[in-house]
């Protein structure tokens, strides 16, 4: 049992943490920073792993999977890691499945196939809800002339107010799951409306276009940025298999102690894990009211990522881009209400090795989980052959990761805040408290939720250190940079 | 550091813990059981104190507070005890506070001073919300014709769509605060439905009528039920301050670990703590989905009571009840919004001593909690002032508690379920995984909330576990006891 002093602990070595790192080193080589991860890995929601191709293998994305042109933060960063992107395909028809009947329509542009009311409906409450969501104030979403309101209906009951059409709805169901992984009944709108403002507009989140949050990936994968940033600044600050269990804080001394028994003393610490692992720890004075209310709020929503691999790129040869919109169609498993998936892109690597990606998300996903392995494949591969037929079955190496198996992790993309609790958002999850600072992607009020996020929530929390560690290192410039506007030249 | 075994581990030495000891001796004395608790103290949210009085001391309720004859199941346990009832007093003058003027009015039946539409609103929104909870299946919520709609919309949306005057909603408001400690917005009314299913109907829940859940109070308080439990089971058999870190099970072992590194083998746990304190705990292998579900949208409330007692019932002698039903009223601290209280009763005690008990619930508790200790007290003066005028400044003594601070329990009265959540209710709360079974008021199907749940629910995970260990001892007659039927001959 070791007891150690630094400048500062930071918690979890995700790209939010290593962010925070790199950051305060940048400004300052001198302080002394210890990372401690609960986990034997760098890379939080991010895992990239070897999946079997044609004549090898080639790497794939099991976590955080896309980034885009208006994501300025990690593309800042992906620029000075080095780390070449590359484009998402999405030439060609893609698939729509929604409606009682389940059937299967195809398109070819950006607007789904929906009958001409039903496409009204959708594009009226696109319109909506980006109107409503230029109108918060990430600092404090309650304060709009709405917030009270907003915050206390679900999302179902506010698309329920404002739709017509139950099929140009349901296709709203599926992108909701598919963006955030929660049903529509567990979300407070103004969450969402707030989710929407931190990406600068609903298709930002929702297409694949340029500058939306589908545009790239990552050649070689996601996991890279974080081991990349790891060996930037030196394994031997990172603390691996190291889970915390409390922190103690009295005037400018912060006492964190992990499971180990090891104890690390420091001037300040930035806790870089999701609210929910938060809550989870013993924190001595405990957190403000505030914090502790918006934390109990906030549950980890459902996102599990399957990977196929292929000898062909089939889909492509038959027109199609590999772009699936569904509610999964019907079951092929009884003890499911729906076929698993909501979302399904072409994700054939920058090598050229052709590959599907597909998601399962929500309550879909709480189904799922509970089938025997074999199970899940079946009905994965079921549900994909309605769109792409009996090729789907010829692939030749299968993965899947469902994040809520991640025990320091709990679930992915983030955390989401259920209804009547957005009054304490802003101030609950990005206000210091004393010697603690909060970073972590549910803290961003940029790209909340996505590697971008984490990388602006991360800087943001470096930034609020550095001001009382090291005030003459921080310029206004860098608080303009930390807070910088959507880039977007197609609006 | 210990290593012991066992046929049962009780993990929670609240009245339901105790109360499956209770059973599961009274049918197999030989069982070796034992109870972990991590307090230094029986009792759970029960909790008794000695407050001054005009001559000495006597003993009020800080914890829960009322029973009633229609709970059949703590009513037989206070007989088995010997612990004798008190009537609440309820005669005279009542006063109502809400409104946008925040005006006070009086009334002395049951009926509150509304305007006639605001009285039919009233009543027609209570027989809307009895006649869906009557429908209601407590094994399995969700299964109600409309039971995905219901648990997709808030209290508050549900209102909203059910009423039609302010006043009249604002005192559903009030009221929902002082029943279960939440805010409108943040509970789905599928899961209040279940709440009020539960307990025979609303009017058990708010009324202080004969037979609802404030008929009685309890002679010396409602911590000496567990007091008396404890030493009837042999204070032997009771572990303090041994709060467990982690459950694992093996076919039929498992082992629990305490943070003091004890280790505890058993055939059987039963986890008499509530579903938020659940959470907090590793268990290996991992509850089963849906319970891992359920608990992430299972907040736990927010309460807090006042006791204030005096030399005089001076209330009684202006006529009045002593009982209030407000919305705090415009707040004499610039830090809240509204004054702290949502109900004030009479409480003075069997014993004649006199004494207001005030209740702090919900978004009002969470602005009172940032308060310094003078100012909060300073609030609850002012507030009692409106109805009682300046003789509330009179007390002898006073006494707040706060049960959001209790590290092991984290709130009061119970975890309630957020929207969306629902069809995890009754599986995920109630049924055993291998070993682990559950007890706690939260898994009650009767008086789900309130002590009565409390020992319901402790009796079924005692017979759930006495069906395994000793079938024999269990009859049909067992069974149905605890399924016992209101009893309420007012109807």
């Amino acid at each position: 049992m070791s007891n150690e002093e630094y400048d500062v602990v930071i918690i979890g070595a995700g790209i939010s943490g290593l962010s925070s790192a790199r950051y305060i080193l940048s400004k300052d080589p001198h302080l002394n920073i210890v990372i401690l991860e609960a986990s034997d890995r760098v890379g939080g929601r991010t895992l990239t792993v070897p999946l079997k191709t044609e004549n090898g293998t080639d790497d794939w994305d099991l976590g955080a999977h896309w980034i885009g042109r208006s994501q300025t933060h990690i593309m800042e960063l992906l620029e000075e890691l080095g780390i070449e992107t590359h484009q998402q395909y999405v030439t060609g028809k893609k698939y729509l499945q929604v409606g009682k009947d389940n059937s299967v329509r195809s398109y070819t542009s950006d607007i789904p196939t929906l009958s001409l009311l039903g496409l009204l409906d959708l594009d009226r409450i696109m319109k909506k809800i980006d109107s409503l969501a230029k109108e918060i104030d990430q600092q404090n979403p309650t304060n709009h002339r709405r917030g009270h309101e907003l915050d206390s209906i679900t999302m179902e009951t506010y698309l329920n107010q404002n739709m017509w059409m139950s099929e140009s709805k349901e296709l709203m169901e599926v992108a909701i799951r598919g963006v955030i992984g929660v049903e529509l009944s567990q979300v407070s709108i103004l969450y969402f409306l707030t989710y929407v403002s931190a990406a600068g507009g609903l298709k930002n989140l929702v297409e694949s276009t340029p500058y939306t949050a589908q545009e790239y990936t990552l050649k070689g994968g996601c996991h890279q940025i974080s081991i990349k940033m790891a060996k930037e600044l030196g394994e031997s600050r990172i603390k691996y298999n190291e889970p915390v269990v409390s922190i103690s804080q009295n005037k400018n001394i912060a006492t964190v102690k992990c499971e180990s028994g090891n104890i690390y003393q420091c001037k300040k610490v930035i806790l870089a894990i999701p609210p929910n692992q938060i809550a989870k720890l013993k924190i001595e004075p405990r957190l403000p009211v505030v914090k502790r209310e918006l934390y109990k709020h906030m549950p980890m929503a459902n996102y599990a990522k399957v990977l196929l691999t292929y000898k062909k790129v089939y889909w492509r040869e038959s027109g199609c881009s590999g772009e699936v919109v569904t509610n999964g169609g019907p079951s092929s498993n009884t003890k499911c209400k729906y076929g698993p998936l909501c979302l399904v892109f072409d994700d054939t690597s920058a090598n050229g090795n052709p590959a599907l990606v597909a998601f399962v998300a929500g309550q879909q996903l709480v189904e799922w989980r509970q089938l025997e392995a074999n199970e899940r494949k079946e009905s994965v591969l079921k549900c994909l052959s309605q769109f792409f037929g009996d090729d789907v079955y010829k692939y030749i190496d299968y993965a899947e990761k469902d994040w809520e198996e991640e025990p320091y992790v709990g679930g992915a993309p983030v955390c989401c805040v259920a209804p009547g609790a957005m009054k304490y958002y802003a101030s609950g999850l990005r206000e210091p408290d004393g010697c603690i600072h909060l970073a972590g992607t549910e803290s961003a009020s940029i790209w909340t939720g996505y590697m971008s996020g984490a990388v602006q929530a991360g800087t943001r929390a470096a930034i609020q250190v550095l001001l009382d560690l090291r005030p003459q290192t921080v310029s206004a410039q860098d608080l303009k940079n930390n807070n910088k506007p959507f880039i977007n030249p197609s609006k």
